[in-house]
């Protein structure tokens, strides 16, 4: 079912080619434009084939369109939405996938013209892999999008939330600051400790890189996967979302403090019930259907 | 190829269940018997039926065995080896799939009598389940097995590591300590700080629990699988390999600190240098066989 007439994706990565992707398996666009700052990037774009029509510009990509989706890294938003203010249309609707959310409305904000509408928007799915190759049309199928209300009409979040189901999302609305709360605490820390984690490895001399790399299945290989991800993205993620994560590695400090703590003086009661807490999260999460208890589909992690 | 007559399992959990299903699935063994502390778990052993006679007693189990496996948490070694001394056949090697070693050589080492045969072992294979029905025969498939060589006959030695490879393992062999501080980094402080890193995350008032489960596929869903293993277990690798533990825990917190103080400085240069050196290890990952290029299976890490 066509929701849109023409859609602009701006930034044609992983999220923005999965779209692509996933807009034409349901039919939910008339036309879909696209655009990147890289001219590598833009051909193999049209090599894949996510979009019908690759502009040389953001400005005549935006031309017309009803929806434009801001898929760049959060620091460039600031830039792209300077450039595409005087090209949209009116009444058109302009989002973004962008994994911080105050930061972008700041930035993003003051750039849109009245009679256009923005709904900042994040789809909380992705793999470790970038660029126009690695979309796919069922990365956001049972995952979440969270957007957030900043005044929005109600008939321009309708129908972008419809867009968001259409592709498989659920959609969950909420605030700017809190998303970035629950954002620090699901995803930014985590991959903040698993970048850590990965380059104390790489620093301990006393165990040989090919030793790391040969015996990474027991528990380091998820957090290579994590730290593997792009860079730039990363980068703009933790200036952009600097106080709730500081928040939140801080409480982990704590935390981690107490913990070796216990291991130093041998509190065994302390840290068995630890762990005996932490697994009643896990069953709880593949009871919500977020993952499944087969075992790391075989793969082995090993203690 | 039977390579041992027969094989005495003592702990009936993930591992030692697997051992069985691989040992039959290859025919390994002429006979496995197998012994639990808990009536539960030799009755699901039973049911199970990876191993041919369920005994009453360690001592029962181990007498006439050619190969005698100490597959209980790293904490219980010291008294099963105590219980099985006088009941072990001459000539028979003694093993253990520990993930600490040098605390086990301390706890078992003095009770292995003369014409025995200590080989201690660890398999770096598993899944975040545990007990007698969580075993499969390909868990140790392309997997690491590191033995320890502890002044062991070459005889002895060469027949185990015949064993682990016919159960599909690949075998590597190093000094006790050495073990203990590589498996410090590849496994211990991750599990640390997974184990962390959900506590944290059950503690932010502000972010509702049901939040912290429906949006756990951005990342921090690999934390909690990791935090999902068995406590006991856990408690005794931290409390009997603290001294490396301790080392790496110290280095993760100055790197931590490190990259704390760039985001606090919105140093955004030194962030991005240290995410791309870290995305170089999970390249050599890929290549060494130890996971998949695919991404996450498709289960969707978003940021």
């Amino acid at each position: 079912m066509m929701i849109y007439e023409r859609v602009a994706l701006l930034g044609l990565g992983l999220i923005a080619s999965s779209m692509g992707h996933a807009m034409k398996a349901a039919g939910l666009a008339g036309e879909i434009t696209g655009h990147a700052r890289s001219a590598e990037t833009r051909e193999a774009a049209r090599e894949v084939g996510f979009c019908d029509r690759i502009c040389e510009t953001a400005a005549e990509a935006v031309e017309g369109a009803d929806l434009v989706v801001l898929a760049v890294p959060v620091g460039a938003m600031g830039e792209i939405a300077a450039a595409i203010a005087p090209h949209l249309k009116p009444g058109a609707t302009v989002t973004d996938v962008g994994s911080v959310k105050q930061a972008v409305i700041t930035a993003v904000g003051p750039h849109i013209p009245p009679g256009v509408c923005f709904i900042p928007g994040h789809p909380l799915a992705g793999t470790e892999h970038s660029g126009p190759r690695s979309g796919f049309a069922t990365l956001f199928h049972n995952r979440w999008c969270l957007l957030i209300d900043d005044h929005a009409e109600d008939a321009a979040m309708a129908r972008l939330r419809a867009l968001w189901e259409g592709m498989g999302a659920n959609v969950d609305v909420m605030d700017a600051a809190h998303h970035d709360l629950v954002l620090a605490v699901v995803s930014h820390t985590p991959h903040l400790i698993a970048y850590t984690m990965v380059g104390v490895a790489e620093h301990v001399r006393r165990v040989s890189d090919s030793e790391i790399i040969k015996y990474s299945a027991s528990g380091f290989r998820d957090f290579t996967r994590i730290a593997a991800s792009d860079p730039t993205m990363w980068r703009d993620i933790f200036l952009t979302n600097k106080e709730a994560v500081l928040d939140i590695l801080g409480r982990f400090s704590e935390e981690l403090f107490a913990l070796q703590r216990a291991i130093r003086t041998e509190d065994g009661e302390h840290l068995h019930d630890y762990f005996t807490r932490t697994r009643a999260i896990r069953r709880s999460i593949i009871e919500a259907g977020q993952d499944t208890s087969a075992a790391d589909f075989g793969r082995g992690v090993a203690r």
